[in-house]
């Protein structure tokens, strides 16, 4: 074992298939961790000769793939209460003619908050311990998010127009830096931060007085960035540049900016994003759902920038389930390139690990199971039919396991599912509120009453 | 309920929200269906005021959705014990130096029937109650299917070299004749079909002789075709013409067969296609791993060719998760076409119900849920917080639902699954053997043992 014990510790997970997704990518079969105040302290492979470390709770996976907590880099919270609310039409129809009045009619402090709940109660059920948020009335995201017990970065939404809990747009970076003052330092699992909606939706002065405030208070700043064509056609008739060009002139992008989409990019605006360290969410499910084409992620991992996977809001989506969308991923990459080698299981798993941390700036406390980082810790069932036999560990978990097959999730050294059951919320009574609120978006939108 | 009871029938099940599937693909909210004999005598909108029909079983769908169970339409159920045994690899490398090598160590009649019963165990808890496969020692295969309880056409593999259990080729179709004259008329569940390879596995003369041996007994004929651009080339390079039109001047393309794959077609093959009223089982996942290609089924479809959709087998996808190919194939063409409306989500259900049912020739009886036709039901969970809310089931099915939000299934007019357990198979000890095999194909693989 070679677990040097010298107190005890709070919990043992063991009996397990260890995908520690640390630098190495190591595996640890019949693998086992010891947690502390919240910690990782150990790591081992079981030698059935020695005792397990003393512990207050000492927990058998039976045999499943013990995994760093999944990171969705990109997410909008809210949005879960207008899930499959419009589909399959074209981009301008559906967010024109549906979404934004859905949003205008039924936004609100109590729906940000139930829909984030929804989405909180989805995410921890499926493996994601860690999302990334952009979204308005952010207060109530955030109260959503430490009352699921997820760890989230949240941010604040920024545009030039009257948004939901910002009337008057001229308030709109201060309203986002009053709240990123407000939930700072407030909760360890919870991190503030600016969330500029787009190059298109906001003005230049905005968009520097929000990056500037960001990188006063040293927060992760985020901005949807080139997901389609037309938006990259614009900004080069509006600005002579193409968006992430832009953006760089603006002095935009450094390591605390998260790029979200980047469909189309070119060589140059890669290289820019490499030069400046910044971070990409690739979201590929909506890319794909929305036809807004597949971002070259192949070039970016080449380029060395770092990339994270989000799964976007569940108005494009229509889930949350990230494992899911690793095997999406992994696939749409091979068929892009004409290339099966191309986005392999070992590289589609990091980017829901360790560089989905990097990607938020965090991966110096979560992304990988290694000592002194936080217990945020998956179990993974290898029990049903579907998940035998189990060659490659990594590959089961892009190529074979949904979100649906996620057992045990730990956030922070605290359990918030077990067994399938979520222990943070109060699910029936979230599920009725959200029933009924889908009972008024139905009946507005003239639909037949089926939720 | 306008329900006029002559007598007394089996099964009642209502409470549900109903996607019949039929050819107006009508929904039927707070619906029921009773069933007799195996068979679905009505459907009914529920009127409170009166009473559901008298049955031995009244059975509560709780809210599910109700829909005719799914049609799987290109299978390889032996190749489950492969699965994830090496992935992200060139396609030659992969088959060459993985898959043939495994198959000639370890396919024989007991691992065909030990991975053909864990694929129908993973069809079945997902929801699927009709496959169409194609492998050797099909009547290991057959036997398999019949225990599990799932209704399947089951296709004797014929290629031009020794194959498992026709060790001189020059038998491969007499074999194939045999096989399917066992099983003819020997199980309703299950119909016998002959399944050639491929147009470059199987001589003109091989090809020929099943085709006529499938025609003369009214079986489907299966077989693989432009599943590469590089089997384009090479049947361009060696007949002068695509493998389409190859196949088409030997007389294999009428109303029996069955394409599968069917990637690299151009204008005339689809017109060919069309004009022979020959159906493609479309396996998008599986030609994405392995950077196959993308088929253009948007144009299939305007040509008025009956598609279904197939997972391919477990050592190229690597599930039978067909829910989840469902929201795979519906965001693929989005992007390849780069148009949001493309494959919407009732053409995608179709092609998993009634559509699939075409492919295989068996709309007469399955497919979709009117009186007359089997009762091939699965009732899939509303209740989860991923499934909230919903307001088009038609959407949920494609976008949100995955195979293991199946709850119940019944193949005609029997339970399989209730729950999400498996009725029909003792999946303890089938997993146990499937360990067994595994370690032992881990050992020569020189794998870790992690099964």
């Amino acid at each position: 074992m070679g677990v040097e014990q010298t107190y005890m510790i709070d919990s043992v997970i063991h009996n397990g298939l260890i995908v520690t997704a640390d630098p190495s990518f190591r595996i640890i079969e019949n693998g086992g961790i010891g947690i502390c105040d919240g910690k990782i302290v150990s790591l081992w492979k079981t030698d059935h000769e020695q005792p397990l470390p003393q512990a207050h709770e000492i927990f058998d996976a039976q045999g499943g793939i013990i995994m760093p907590g999944l990171i969705n880099a990109h997410t909008h919270l809210p949005m879960s209460i207008f899930r499959g609310l419009s589909d399959d039409l074209p981009l301008h129809e559906w967010l024109h003619e549906h979404i934004f009045p859905a949003e205008a009619a039924f936004i609100s402090p109590q729906s940000v908050e139930l829909g984030a709940r929804l989405s909180c109660a989805e995410l921890l059920l499926n493996g994601v311990t860690t999302c990334c948020d952009g979204y308005f009335l952010a207060d109530n995201v955030a109260q959503a998010v430490i009352d699921s017990g997820i760890r989230a970065v949240v941010g604040q939404g920024v545009v030039d127009f009257p948004a939901p809990g910002v009337a008057d747009p001229s308030q709109n970076v201060s309203s986002a830096v009053s709240f990123t003052r407000r939930w700072k330092n407030k909760n360890s699992l919870l991190q503030p931060s600016i969330f500029c909606h787009a190059p298109y939706t906001c003005s230049a002065e905005t968009l520097k007085a929000a990056k500037k405030a960001a990188d006063r208070h040293d927060l992760l700043f985020q901005i949807h960035v080139c997901e389609t064509r037309a938006e990259v056609i614009q900004c080069k008739k509006d600005h002579g540049c193409s968006p992430v060009q832009y953006l760089h002139q603006l002095g935009l992008l450094n390591c605390k900016t998260l790029l979200v989409h980047a469909v189309w990019l070119d060589e140059d605006d890669i290289q820019i994003i490499a030069d400046c360290a910044s971070s990409i969410a690739h979201c590929p499910e909506s890319n794909m759902k929305l036809a807004s084409g597949i971002a070259p992620v192949e070039d970016f991992l080449c380029a060395g920038i770092t990339v994270g996977l989000g799964t976007d809001g569940c108005a494009s989506n229509n889930d949350l389930d990230l494992l899911a969308e690793l095997d999406v991923a992994a696939k749409l990459h091979k068929i892009r390139q004409m290339d099966p080698t191309a986005l392999n299981a070992a590289t589609a798993v990091k980017m829901v690990t360790l560089e989905g941390a990097k990607a938020l700036g965090l991966a110096q406390s979560i992304g990988s199971l290694e000592p002194g980082k936080c217990a945020d810790v998956v179990i993974v069932d290898t029990l049903q039919p579907h998940l035998k036999p189990l060659f490659h560990p990594e590959s089961h978990l892009v190529y074979t396991a949904k979100g649906s097959d996620v057992r045990h999730v730990m956030v922070d050294g605290k359990w918030v599912v077990r067994d399938g059951k979520l222990l943070t919320l109060d699910l029936p009574s979230l599920l009725e509120n959200v029933n009924r609120l889908a009972e008024t978006i139905a009946e507005r939108n003239g639909l037949a009453k089926c939720c």
